[in-house]
């Protein structure tokens, strides 16, 4: 599922502080030699072979292929050593009976509403695909005037306020892209809209970004991108049991009643069927920032003819089924070290999320050969094959909210991968994993340039720095940029809910294309665009396995809380500017009102709503965040000394407190309007998604502008620090 | 001609210094009563009406209808009270014999090459139009691949040179916009094109900027902008005989050996007759920022078919005749204040230039009134309207260069206009007209809001500023923001070439249209985009006509050397500030370099030359500017205290002294290969046509790297400050 620019939303961990534990990652010989030889293991050719294998078939959730692919996937483990065993859930996995999209009036014209098969993509034209829908969609048939929103964001909506336009009561067309696709559907439904449709808009993965589909890698006029819609922002995984496993008698919500699921129709459809309809609309003339690249000018709107959605679904209950595959820990068999990739796609999925899940797989069949020498590693290894991942990181969140008591006591770290292609390392995690990590991207050797796949990242990194600065600040980095964690793949329950130490890997930057969530998502695009020689599959496997291996075998678990600590310090400074920024924009924004700049600027012949006045941002007390940063950084700097002397079973107590303190920044109240979500630290955006906001309920609570509640949470978070500094004090 | 965007190029005068003469401005019960008739006297429906008629007729230099509106200004003029006389040059005028242009190959496509008339548009079918062409194109039969070069501009050609793309042999084709438009054939030139094409891509003036004429303003699919691509930063003019004044037996050079020339053809082209061509690009897809809004992906090229441009063209000697109306001044003849706006237009020009002249005509006619009255200025009011300024500033260049020895005694100011619509002042002139032009705009009302035009452009670069402090600091303002002048318009050559102080002032910003140098330029567009009910035009009659009524019946010339002190002082930290960027880039880019950074960055499937080592930038010698400045600086001091103080003949004496002022700031070299350029403080950029670059001679050697240029041209620009101080001294 994962799709998401992560570009900006990466916090730099400055090297020039020097971390305490330079060394805490550096390896053993016997390590060294271990991993050697699990390098020499993979092929190549194999990940091509089996991304194949397992992207032959559409394999939505309950289908099919599904079970095809399952049984592949668990072949596969248990020919190469690994116990396996399938753990089902029964979930809700809404699909789709009726989808109908007209306008009459001035314009008479039906959508098409499919994908045309090419010749050129093998697989395109296979029975049992879904077809193109947004999961979760409310059954709905409507009539109304369209209005177009951009991007569907809250901002766009103060844009059609200024204009003098409400949806209430309408149907809004946004663009796909700049948030995850849910977002816009309950942006409309909080402002009144009956309806919601979704495009691609060729702007920006059609031909402006390159040559369409089967010429190029990009959206031809045809081609839709499915997904889910589910509020997952609340909570995700199956809607009728938020923080219970769905399974036996679990009790169950109406869907009608699930929070996180809209009450409006939602379609996403091609360049092709919104034309006409954008064509139609009327009213003044959109800003540049908002025109797509079709050919012609784009209005706000409304339209002059009427539309008609209908949509209805199947609301029923089907299995899905996860694969878990074990190799029993030969010191600590209860410090588990889980890895995760989803096994279903919306339809053959070679990328997301077989390209990644065959790297697993390679990582798994080396694995295999290791145990064949002899070696077992120290602790368990958990290798997991999620199921129902697209509609709502079901699969993964029924097993973790079904196992929770077990994983906070076992789970040592939580390792994902979803799609992945050519191109520069990127990863995302808990930061006392910077460390970990960065000495693991210094050891794996990047495909094409042959240097590790850290020296090609910061590369990368200073090249599309800003500015002077900024380039020559990346080329001295000496630890790798651990981004936080938003949502948007099957990591979200473990560090989210639960405080597992998570991390999620990928490369990617030199791919291209189009094709996410549709039919040419398939083999024979992914390998023109994404990794034709399928090099990077063993590339990720090198570096999410070597993580796994590191963590299984480490004498002392390699946990910096000083890297934790530099990171919190940066993310409050980044609040406190926040605010100062808030009170800048408000204080001008008054000033201008107060002296008719905004009337005397308008011009007279358009409609300018003026702003209204803002209420002054309040000065917030930060001190209980930076005290308990205080505290932490000395219990951090305790624990590296602790690292270097403790022997025996204290090391051993000294391990287990290290792989639990991640649970010390949970609140047990959750966020604020969203108490599933109990991490301090990392959330998915309430207003952007799968992009993560992190002090979320700090952090939320000021762009919000609801600065009590702020002051509030400010309160929480110091809390949550200062019970992981005591944890680790003690 | 003016078609410049202007925002950003403002050296902003802060109000925070506080100018020593505040009330320099401020003007008598007499004067203000003068005025309050002067406005009286005006009539907006008169100036729809002159606008009607004097864009009646095609009226390019030269033509039949051009003789007609000649004389219909003329007449206005004498029946107003006017002395009137043409002055006639002999001048080159290139008009199109042949145009040509073909794509064959796997394209086989005749391009129209011409625009349609439509019936919403009275005037756009009539006889006598020039066809879409640039004057100046050298004759060319030519045949080469196409290659696209974004706007044409040196850092694009930087961008393809990065993908191993070479222009040499081949046709270009840029889009218009971003610069002048003789910048992109110029640069092409350079690189070693044989043939440049121009076209309008509808993300710039076209769909995405609005609907398309005649539903909206903007360009439709045939519509093309014509216009000159003379090399004007080298020289404007008759190219055949710079320097001096083109009529009699002047001396000329052969066109093919003017240096303003360029020796490659070059033509115009719409979107529809581009699409075609664009489409047939082979090679990489362009970067996002290069893409157009035609519905396809934009290739570099080369074509794989193959482009035939034919482009032949009459070289004759035309005749340019400029109207002279002139006042005697009752005090002082021999002083004379310059106002002028160009009549000639490339087709019916409603907009570019009847509306400017409209204006001007209307406070001719007012003060026709006020003459009535038995008011008389002192000094001469010379009311001048201009032959073929679209082909080079033709008219207004040889007249001064005919005139100069004259106008360097004589000429107080001169004060330009040319275009103009609805929306905010926009002035840019002499710096030491500062306090002049704020407390014009002052006492203008705005006819929307009733505020200043002082008030409301403030109003407007509130809104408009980028960040809350710049708003607060746009709010304060007590100064108008007059830009520094570049070209595009007839005050070239008396700001430039001989130094007489200049103004240029037009309204705009709420007009909308892409009908700029197109058969559209039409009443019927004008009146339904522009300024629909005129009014506008009666505005920047009231603000041109207050400028030249207040230089007319001064007692102390309205000029302050503090403000001019200020400004160049803001533009000295600016040049300071720019090589110290250039430092930091060149550093980081060698960094970079030695790092491998640009290699392992690189994507090893794509083309990309990896940069080369830059020189150091070395630190230059500021300190002679700063010490000229701390000269200036009391010099000017003790002008304002001069002014207080002096009376009778040694009063007159200082005025003389006042506005001659300006041409110590001449440097008799010129600019480094371009001696016609004089000024040490504004010039064209030599790269980007009409856009100014201040202290030309300094800021375009840094810009271009060359150092020892940079250091010997700050000599020279104190020298002529040191100059101006000392002149003022005595």
């Amino acid at each position: 599922m994962t799709k998401i620019s992560i570009t900006g939303l990466f916090f730099l961990a400055c090297s020039s502080l020097g971390f305490a534990q330079q060394n805490l990652g550096k390896i053993s010989v016997k390590q060294e030699s271990l991993e050697k030889q699990f390098d020499a293991n993979m092929s190549a050719k194999r990940v091509g072979e089996h991304i194949k294998l397992l992207s032959s078939v559409p394999h939505h959730v309950g289908s099919v292929g599904s079970k095809k692919i399952i049984s592949d996937v668990e072949k596969i483990f248990k020919e190469n050593g690994w116990e396996t065993k399938i753990e089902t859930y029964q979930v809700l996995f809404p699909s789709p009976q009726v989808r109908q999209l007209e306008m009459s009036g001035l314009t008479n014209f039906k959508a098409v509403l499919k994908e045309i098969p090419l010749k050129e993509d093998a697989t395109s034209g296979q029975a049992d695909q879904l077809p193109p829908y947004n999961a979760w969609s409310a059954d709905g048939d409507v009539r109304g005037q369209l209005v177009f929103v951009n991007y569907g964001l809250p901002e766009d909506y103060i844009e059609l306020e200024k204009q003098g336009i409400d949806v209430k009561g309408k149907i809004v067309i946004a663009k796909y892209g700049r948030s995850w696709r849910g977002i816009k559907p309950k942006v409309a439904q909080e402002h009144g809209a009956i309806g919601c449709l979704i495009y691609s808009d060729p702007i920006d993965d059609g031909y402006v970004a390159g040559d369409v589909y089967p010429k190029g890698a990009f959206k031809n006029e045809y081609m839709v991108q499915r997904g889910s819609i589910m509020d997952m922002v609340v909570y995700p995984g199956d809607p009728s049991t938020p923080f219970k496993g769905s399974k036996g008698n679990v009790e169950r919500i109406k869907h009608e009643d699930a929070e996180n699921l809209l009450k409006i129709p939602v379609l996403p459809i091609s360049y092709h069927d919104a034309a006409p309809l954008l064509k139609d609309l009327a009213g003044a003339v959109v800003p540049k920032s908002w025109a797509g690249a079709l050919p012609f000018t784009y209005h706000f709107g409304p339209s002059v003819s009427t539309v008609h959605l209908n949509l209805k679904f199947d609301w029923k209950i089907t299995d899905a089924q996860n694969v878990i595959a074990t190799i029993k820990g030969s010191e600590f068999p209860d410090q588990w070290v889980i890895r995760g990739n989803h096994h279903d796609a919306w339809v053959n999925g070679a990328n997301d999320p077989i390209s990644g899940l065959a790297a697993e797989l390679e990582e798994a069949i080396s694995i295999g050969q290791l145990l064949k020498t002899g070696w077992k590693p120290k602790r368990t290894l958990v290798y997991c094959a999620w199921d129902a991942e697209e509609p709502g990181l079901i699969g993964s969140t029924e097993w973790v909210e079904d196992h929770q008591n077990e994983l906070k006591q076992k789970a040592v770290a939580y390792i994902n991968s979803d799609g992945n292609a050519r191109g520069f390392l990127e990863a995302q995690g808990s930061h006392a994993f910077i460390p970990l990590m960065s000495d693991v991207a210094k050891s794996v050797v990047d495909p094409q340039t042959k240097v590790s796949v850290f020296e090609r990242a910061r590369a990368h990194q200073a090249i599309s720095a800003a500015n002077p600065k900024a380039k020559l600040d990346a080329l001295k980095q000496q630890t790798i940029r651990l981004g936080a964690m938003g949502s948007g793949s099957d990591y979200s329950s473990f560090i989210q809910h639960i405080g597992i130490p998570s991390l999620n890997i990928s490369f990617g930057g030199e791919d291209e294309g189009g094709e996410y969530h549709s039919i040419f998502d398939s083999y024979d695009h992914y390998a023109r665009f994404k990794d034709p020689d399928f090099v990077y599959g063993v590339t990720l496997a090198q570096t999410a396995g070597r993580a796994a291996l590191r963590l299984a075998d480490a004498d002392v678990l390699p946990f910096d809380f000083t890297s934790l600590h530099h990171t919190i310090k940066g993310y409050v400074g980044e609040l406190q500017e926040l605010v100062e920024q808030q009170r800048d924009k408000a204080k001008a924004q008054n000033e201008l009102i107060a002296t008719k700049a905004y009337l005397l600027a308008a011009d007279p012949r358009e409609k300018n709503e003026v702003p209204k006045i803002e209420k002054q941002v309040p000065y917030l007390d930060f001190s209980p965040l930076l005290n308990a940063l205080n505290a932490l950084e000395e219990s951090a700097k305790l624990i590296e000394s602790k690292k270097v002397t403790l022997q025996g079973a204290a090391l051993q107590g000294l391990n287990v407190k290290l792989y639990q303190a991640e649970q010390q920044m949970l609140n047990v109240k959750g966020l604020p309007r969203r108490p599933w979500y109990k991490h301090t630290l990392y959330a998915p955006g309430f207003y952007t998604g799968y992009g993560v906001k992190t002090v979320p309920g700090v952090r939320e609570a000021i762009e919000q502008k609801q600065f009590d509640e702020a002051q509030e949470q400010i309160h929480q978070v110091a809390q949550s620090i200062k019970q992981l500094s005591n944890y680790l004090n003690n």
